[in-house]
């Protein structure tokens, strides 16, 4: 699991940066999360393939989190998608699309599907068989949802040196040894699994948080998350523009990821009015120790 | 008179080059005509005052010609835009930025017009003090115009030296004498305007004409233009493909500026097929002498 930023700035536009839009990287899949204006041109120039995104999350119905998803979609017609895409929004967002592609007498191409989200508690919204996706509910000045994003636990690895010992074990049987079968001789006797595997890594977990006020109700669902985007608009010394905003600082961000015993907390989302993004990591640091810094282009491995 | 181009390129998403949009200054004006997605990063990346804008001016509802408006006018609202501005685009674009500001729950705070157009004939669509503005009917795949503007006439200027030598022409009588009139002496004398004023420079004009199949129809609008700017999305080479996608050549947009008599013809919407846009040029020169290739960040004096 790989997480790339695409934009993570709030919605005053600059010429260096970019609103929120960032790519989950899930073996051979990558999830699209936030679609801020801009987003194809990084997708462009950090050479992700228009293609592979099957899955688009959008957080919220703020214009820095999805006014790049048409023009996307619009693209995925050039260059003659065939195969399905979804999308996971609030309600709204199909109507807006649909809406555009009808006045630009926009014929796509290949399926798409709308999944509108507007339960006010955590859903699971998307089940796979490498991994799962929960909605965590936010709270904004519109209806908002996070994204928990789970892997499912990988096969069990061969340990190939002591199956050899075995020579009954043909290789047909591998596959259930990796999923976790012991193996049975044909006299009857049984090898336990555990003598025949090894443990595969720990299934990863990613936790998406934008845009929310400070809300530690969230807790419980990022418990261990092995990695945290959370919003970070302001510092500490704006926390009651945070309030009225419904934003959050880098400190209660810090707050979150502590209480959660997050692995690594990523912070975004920043405001323009701050010159220098490192004020935000040290301002998290007197909190919680594991913390970086979102940034185009920049890529963390989960 | 000066012509900025944002951006110049077709609809295939690029990191470097930019959708159609361009900024035309007029003394103190900006007009924005086109808005294709990125517009406004572009605006931020060149130093264009996002308040200057006042008249914008969209050709046709394809998504890379106005993907990028609703950004802009989101961010008008975050930087306490009061001002009016002017939409001029087919029908349909009010609806979905009106669509957009309601899911989004964007209450803006300035006035925002829509002008829309549907004529099949040219109109004048504005009329400033300084400037008209006119529609060039184009065909493409969609309801689409060109759009011409004009400057009006300057005031003459005074023959200063002249002038000081007739102690009777006191200065509140200068700008009679700069629209051109003549001076009455006290004695009934008649000093004739032309011997105390200079001309003005000519009035500059205009014309934008994006997306287009070879329509040389539009030829007498655009008589002695000193600027036009004609989309040549195709070389000669595919010019099966131009007239089957509705766009132009380089070869007929050459065509046009010859008919035309225009002083000095801009090239631009290429699309991404081909490696090197001086190839535009070549194409165009054996036609057209004074031919230019448009590019992201270019400034072109009408």
């Amino acid at each position: 699991m790989k997480l790339h930023i695409l934009g993570c700035h709030s919605a005053t536009p600059r010429s260096t940066v970019f609103p929120s839009s960032q790519i989950l990287e899930i073996g051979n899949e990558l999830l699209l999360i936030d679609a801020g204006e801009g987003m194809q041109i990084q997708l462009r120039k950090y050479k992700h393939k228009f293609n592979k995104i099957k899955h688009i999350f959008i957080s919220h119905l703020h214009g820095d989190h999805f006014y790049g998803l048409v023009g996307y979609l619009s693209t995925l017609r050039l260059i003659g998608r065939e195969k399905e895409v979804h999308i996971y929004a609030p309600i709204g967002l199909k109507d807006i699309i649909r809406l555009q592609f009808k006045i630009t007498q926009t014929d796509i191409n290949y399926p798409l599907y709308f999944h509108e989200l507007s339960a006010s508690i955590s859903e699971q919204i998307l089940d796979t068989d490498k991994f799962s996706v929960t909605t965590i509910p936010l709270e904004h000045r519109i209806y908002t949802n996070g994204f928990l994003i789970k892997e499912k636990p990988a096969l069990r690895k061969l340990n190939i040196q002591v199956v050899k010992q075995f020579p009954e074990i043909e290789t047909w049987a591998y596959h259930h040894l990796k999923q976790g079968k012991d193996f049975v001789c044909d006299d009857g006797t049984v090898i336990p699994n555990q003598q025949l595997t090894l443990p595969p890594p720990p299934p990863k977990s990613y936790a998406y948080c934008s845009d929310t006020v400070y809300k530690p109700d969230i807790v419980p669902l990022l418990k261990d998350v092995d990695l945290l985007y959370h919003e970070a608009t302001f510092l500490d010394q704006h926390k009651d523009l945070a309030a009225k905003t419904k934003h959050s600082t880098a400190k209660q961000a810090a707050q979150i990821a502590r209480a959660a015993q997050v692995k690594h907390l990523v912070l975004g989302h920043f405001s323009s009015r701050y010159p220098d993004e490192s004020l935000f990591a040290k301002e998290a640091s007197h909190i919680f120790d594991n913390v970086s810094i979102a940034k185009e282009g920049k890529c963390f491995e989960v």
